[in-house]
């Protein structure tokens, strides 16, 4: 049994486009119904603002799946900690037996968030998108925009946070790049300027109107993953031309769907094509160069298999690790 | 951060009466109301038998909780590997922050399981109870019979498995305590000898009718953790004078209650008494000598996190395990 550290980790998976394809496999499994993946897990500990999420998912003919917990405790900072954490558990397909627990601290979790944020631009911004706008400015905020630099030529890059002061430190951290920053005043002006909308934050209260949008934005919300949190105006869901879950099951309970439903601004009955139809057939994906896209990523346990799998095999292969 | 081994944990946790009073408070803490235990995980691997379980459960007041991974491939003893297999992980309350990785193997596990037996039999059963069945005679069967004997004074014992050789083996195995060991020819005359009963086994079939039970018997069925798992009848449950599930929740969707749920023998707005309710007051628990009760056990995850914590506390004072 290997157990591999996030110093090991870092060494060979990064946020580059070798991962895309990875990541994409998933979400084409998931598609398939190749995928045993159960309900999210989640252990709430209100007390401290703190929740552990558990998610696994077996995909049919590998020989590993992984188990994720995933802890989010938000009075963390305050005691001078990250206020998230985790590690993904690899079984072996056949016996059960542990191959390996990778104790990568919610990085593997970080890298495929963003990486799935990369994949749902790729299909469903226009080609031409070279505006960017994120909402937010945490960790996510940033790997969601790298990700973005991955699939499309981006020369814009519009932020707006709550906190101005991490706006900043956000623009700050990019200035290296040569590309034009610009913190806007509202989550409106930043609609105004955005081909490309990325919404990474913790919300309960939408931060986004459908009448803010331009034609032929594509928007990833990807900050919604439990109950209450909520960045879009439920009515973009029925508003907008295309709206894409990464997994329905889980949008309709966690993600950005779960407000339109419970408004009944669209049938439960509806069904969308997941992200993985599109990877499977990109036809799906965006039809008109005007078109308004939401994807809704809630972060799948496929995910996690997959980017655990790519991390262990790789640590294995350079000998990295400690065996006990 | 702690990571613990099978040979740390068993040199200082093993079937003794220490763990009764801690796994006695696990449940009170669940019948109170201060338990935050969200519904099992469970991942199948249908292709090669295989499932593993997610369980967890953080109570109040305490600083830690584990999340444990427990599976079952049952095509591993045609490869010379045990079915069981697990792990466990200790998370901080108040942080998220992974304190330990108990290695153990399903050990503590097996361990928990037997001691919630005998507490079912403590609180259930006749004082004077002596004679055991034990239906099955795999690990559990052992171990559920161990921990009995830690709450009643056994001088008889007797043992059905549907495979004879594995009823030999149980029967050899327990031949250095002077006891009364008989092999019985079925379940009927199993429960013929009877005051105490343990179901152990993974059936799909009831193995004991209501009409073959001795008053003032009291059955532990423990096998059943899933849904289509049933050693049972039904009508039992109906027809005893009190039937007590670990955790009704559970009961309802794995345990033996739901076959008389699905039967509609008993109606689902029935509540009835939680093992955790007689342990805060026993008065809930046997009312007559006559009385034939039944404990419904399916496993919960506030017996894992007690567990963990027990284990974790004492490898850590006697300066067990590897530190990353």
């Amino acid at each position: 049994m290997l157990i591999l550290k996030k110093k090991d980790i870092i060494q060979h998976v990064d946020l580059n486009k070798n991962l895309i394809p990875i990541i994409e496999d998933a979400f084409k499994s998931l598609s398939k119904g190749l995928v045993m993946m159960p309900p999210i897990m989640r252990i709430d500990i209100k007390k401290y603002h703190g929740e552990s999420d558990v998610k696994a998912a077996y995909v049919e003919g590998l020989d590993s799946f992984a188990i994720k917990i995933a802890s989010g405790f938000f009075d963390n900072p305050k005691l001078g900690l990250p206020s998230s954490n985790g590690l993904m558990v690899l079984l072996d397909s056949k016996t059960g037996v542990l191959k390996s627990v990778l104790l990568d601290e919610g990085y593997l979790t970080d890298t495929r968030t963003a990486i799935a944020g990369a994949i749902a631009t790729k299909y469903l911004s226009n080609q031409n998108a070279n505006s960017v706008g994120i909402i937010g400015a945490g960790i996510q905020a940033k790997l969601q925009l790298q990700a973005i630099m991955l699939v499309r030529k981006i020369n814009k890059i519009i932020v707006w946070a709550r906190d101005q002061t991490k706006a900043n430190q956000f623009i700050e951290s990019f200035k290296d790049i040569n590309l034009n920053l610009h913190i806007a005043s509202s989550c409106k002006e930043l609609a105004s300027l955005s081909e490309i909308i990325v919404t990474t934050t913790p919300s309960k209260k939408p931060l986004l109107e459908f009448d803010w949008i331009k034609k032929g934005t594509h928007i990833t919300a990807m900050g919604s993953d439990s109950e209450q949190k909520n960045e879009l105006d439920p009515h973009m869901l029925k508003q907008c031309d295309q709206y894409v879950p990464d997994n329905q099951l889980q949008t309709s309970v966690l993600g950005e769907l779960h407000h339109a439903l419970k408004q009944n601004l669209i049938s439960s009955k509806e069904k969308f094509n997941d992200l993985g139809d599109i990877i499977n057939d990109p036809r799906l994906g965006r039809k008109n160069k005007e078109d308004i896209t939401i994807c809704d990523l809630t972060g799948t346990g496929v995910q996690d298999t997959a980017i655990a799998r790519f991390a262990y095999n790789l640590c294995k292969a350079n000998n990295l690790g400690i065996n006990i």
